[in-house]
């Protein structure tokens, strides 16, 4: 987040810079999806990161929205946590001896980068609602429950095939 | 993880892989939480870091205890996520303004390492199972068990105390 003194110093504040933090993740987010779907074999998996990808186009304008209406502009900040998670996810490599294996590996990085999202979207919808903005906050939650049902179907789909063929 | 294809050939290999990226994880969780109790302010957050820092040592000693059972010498490799994570955690700097504010910042950066701990457990314990090791999962199910505390007990802190003294 980036978090300094000088510039932090009401709830409003805080609000505005962590919507800064998930904007700037969200975009990450959208550039390294399509290299991970490119990666994915297990075509359930593939389709699962397919459909993410069109979340994510709407998360970045449901943040948008947000900025506008607490009147605040739309802009990032560089975000350390998301750049490691996402590194992380790009040291899974294309060429690994077993396809299986790899997308194992692919489900745990995509669901890092939920549960990033996710506890983010908890604690802004917290502050929203402190701060009087029920309407921010309802608009939150909906990319809250977006991370939260594509993180489970990512679990679906581990359980149910990918770890089955890597093991 | 740092995963390379001449490396994780296998399920196992991947399992040992999480391992030592948790591993190094909690055992940076360990270096940052006293810095974290000593930037919070309000008691009950300040006694909810203590009270988990005393998990956490437990934490790595379970982790150690996987190595173990699954003949693997307990080590670390770099985790950019983590290290990412707790860069932003350790950018709510001591001097802020408003004490409240900060303390909203620090359960907020708190929560962002219980869920990426919470994230490669539920990966670890799954592998686990998968590969027959349910020994191994239930150990790490006590760690994730701990970490899902944690991260309520936060929730709970913030919802009942902090972010009301901060708005």
């Amino acid at each position: 987040m980036g978090l300094f003194s000088k510039d932090i110093a009401t709830m409003d504040d805080l609000f505005v810079h962590m919507l800064q933090d998930i904007y700037y993740a969200e975009q990450q987010i959208l550039k390294a999806l399509p290299t991970m779907m490119q990666k994915a074999s297990d075509p359930t998996l593939k389709e699962a990161l397919k459909s993410h990808l069109a979340e994510t186009q709407n998360h970045v304008k449901r943040v948008e929205d947000v900025f506008r209406m607490h009147g605040a502009e739309a802009s990032g900040i560089d975000c350390p946590a998301i750049d490691g998670i996402l590194e992380e996810a790009d040291d899974v490599v294309g060429e690994a001896d077993n396809q299986a294996v790899m997308d194992a590996a692919l489900i745990a990085a995509a669901q890092a980068v939920e549960h990033y999202e996710m506890t983010r979207y908890g604690s802004l919808i917290a502050w929203a609602q402190q701060l009087g903005r029920n309407d921010c906050a309802e608009v939150l939650a909906k990319n809250l429950e977006e991370e939260k049902a594509a993180d489970q179907k990512l679990t679906k789909i581990a359980l149910s095939s990918v770890n089955l063929k890597a093991a």
